[in-house]
């Protein structure tokens, strides 16, 4: 069993479905109604982290439950802290500008980045 | 095995596939052409339909299948349906009206953090 | 243990990760900042390629997964290939013209319907 993998992953979805109410609040803010999906520069920062956050999960995801399977609960567990970390950090600075959303996008680029690496390396010396 | 929640998984997708191919049907007749994805309100609304069905699939499949294993297969895919049935409702309001979307993503949205709620407190009972 | 799905779902979330990459690339060629979304062509195009590849990853990857947990490993990575090698087709007619997006999406579509529909086949044999 993975409990650790299972409760990152659980906490990862948390802070991402508040990115969407994120994208909510924002709307009323800001008087952008849907469907319209632009008007406002606050609006639109508030909806790129969101989109951001979901383009991220096709590769965070899987790679934090291969790494899990082929590596280790914890060790996954662990990179997965890292990288809610910074999409905390990239939430904060992207809400007060463009510009400031750098290294928040650094630090989860690095998590899922050595989560995908890993995985991959573990899966391809079971393979040869 | 998870024949149950496999089963509705796969559901799921096919009506995520449907609310895609109903974007393509919608250009067709509002006569919005690719790249564009705005320009005419039912258009939008159907494109709208889709985006927030794929926004709600890292949440929702992720925790089905926790809760699928931490608690068991027919209860999330009990919960699972009544997701499905809640996107469905959605899908038949928000393509009448923006102000019809409510009572479906209510339902969906219920569903889902009572997959999320159940996984993320099986997991932690099994932690302490 | 299934080492050929999970080398292909890692190959899959590089080629996606590659599409997002090009989305940056584009908006140093075309000079459209974030958090615009569109403004020049070229940019809407190699987003909508980036966006349309993420579509389909909530349909592809449990479609992927179930297949080779209900049919097999190795079948289930052979087509997982034909869907990646759709996908760059896809990437390389789309970057030239909306036009040309048409083969790759067809070879991708039907990987994709091929796991979906063996793998719900194959649930419904188990269930009845």
């Amino acid at each position: 069993m993975y409990h650790f993998t299972a409760l990152v992953t659980l906490l990862a979805i948390a802070f991402y479905f508040f990115t969407c109410i994120n994208v909510s609040r924002s709307r009323t803010k800001t008087g952008i109604k849907v469907p319209a999906m632009s008007g406002h520069p606050d609006f639109e920062r508030a909806f790129r982290i969101q989109m951001n956050t979901l383009e991220w999960m096709p590769i965070f995801l899987p790679a934090l439950w291969l790494f899990a399977v082929y590596i280790g609960d914890a060790a996954a567990a662990g990179l997965g802290v890292v990288w809610i970390i910074g999409r905390v950090v990239y939430f904060i600075g992207y809400s007060k500008a463009a510009a400031k959303r750098g290294p928040g996008f650094a630090i989860q680029g690095i998590a899922a980045i050595a989560l995908w690496a890993g995985a991959i390396g573990a899966v391809v010396l079971r393979l040869v």
